[in-house]
């Protein structure tokens, strides 16, 4: 998506040289204008697919999860939770997942009354890298026993092990923007 | 808002006496066609300020922002990050919060880089009740010397202190839905 990567080159971020920045329009300040152009293009990008839920992770999942919902005859949208400990009452879908950048184990929990074997479900998220978070979705949407529909990826470190790792267990996953290499201040897309 | 009431009444749920629990249409699973026309609901109440800026806390504040930001000519969405500790590099306005819900300490924290005196913050969250977290909010737009348009909330439970606390503060709060008393099951708005 040649608007994001724009905005990526010009608002973006390089830090010690591979963490990406992109908290003035993606993940704490948001630029709803760019999420809604983004959400129109997942449609765009999964369109033969009927969704009938979006599954993102909280927090930086939501915006762009709730703005596509639009594109998707307002589906409705699952954000699931993470924590140390259970904070879902009742009964739920859980996966453990380890935080590489806050170097914890979280808990990824989804109350099992909003997924089921009746939902074709679109999974997006922000970053995928390592992809230890789009894991936890997948893992808890087979438990479910839901179809999953795809990956919708705003950001994909395509050099890193996340994309192949989902790609190799046969899951769709389109990227609007896709990282091949960051070196020297210099990202290059592809 | 007659709608919110009516889905409050047909899909929330009440526990303990005085826990309400809308995770299937607000915090959990979000109803995105509600959240949309929450956020109209919203550019009506707010129609007379000119809002630069709007400024909620994750995680269930994110949604209807969102959704609320179309109103508001795509206006920026901040969301304030909950952490133990600092998560946001470099300069931080910063307010400890306590939460009665899980009852633990949170900093809330906004990068200085996104929210100054030219600012009109319209602040919106989902819930109302001690009022904790949206005076950190209030607390952050007061450091920053922004000035607040008012308090956009979604469900406030008028009977507990916060929506006073507040109000004495001098700060508009307009609800959606508005809690004056919940007993025996049954929800009283007003």
């Amino acid at each position: 998506m040649k608007l994001l990567e724009e905005k990526i080159i010009s608002d973006g971020l390089i830090l010690d040289g591979d963490i990406l920045k992109v908290d003035n329009f993606l993940n704490h300040q948001m630029d709803t204008r760019l999420l809604d152009e983004m959400g129109k293009e997942f449609k765009r990008l999964f369109n033969d697919k009927k969704i009938t839920k979006i599954l993102t992770i909280e927090s930086s999942g939501i915006g762009i999860s709730v703005m596509a919902s639009r594109y998707f005859d307002y589906c409705p949208v699952i954000f699931a939770k993470k924590g140390k400990s259970a904070n879902v009452t009742g009964d739920v879908y859980e996966c453990r997942e380890r935080s590489y950048t806050r170097n914890v184990d979280y808990n990824v929990q989804v109350s099992k009354k909003y997924l089921d074997s009746s939902d074709t479900v679109l999974i997006i998220d922000d970053f995928l890298a390592n992809g230890e978070a789009l894991n936890a979705l997948i893992s808890i949407c087979h438990d479910a026993k839901a179809n999953i529909a795809g990956c919708g990826i705003v950001i994909t470190k395509a050099y890193q092990k996340g994309e192949k790792r989902i790609l190799d267990m046969g899951i769709e996953v389109k990227s609007l923007a896709r990282i091949v290499e960051m070196k020297d201040g210099e990202i290059k897309f592809g």
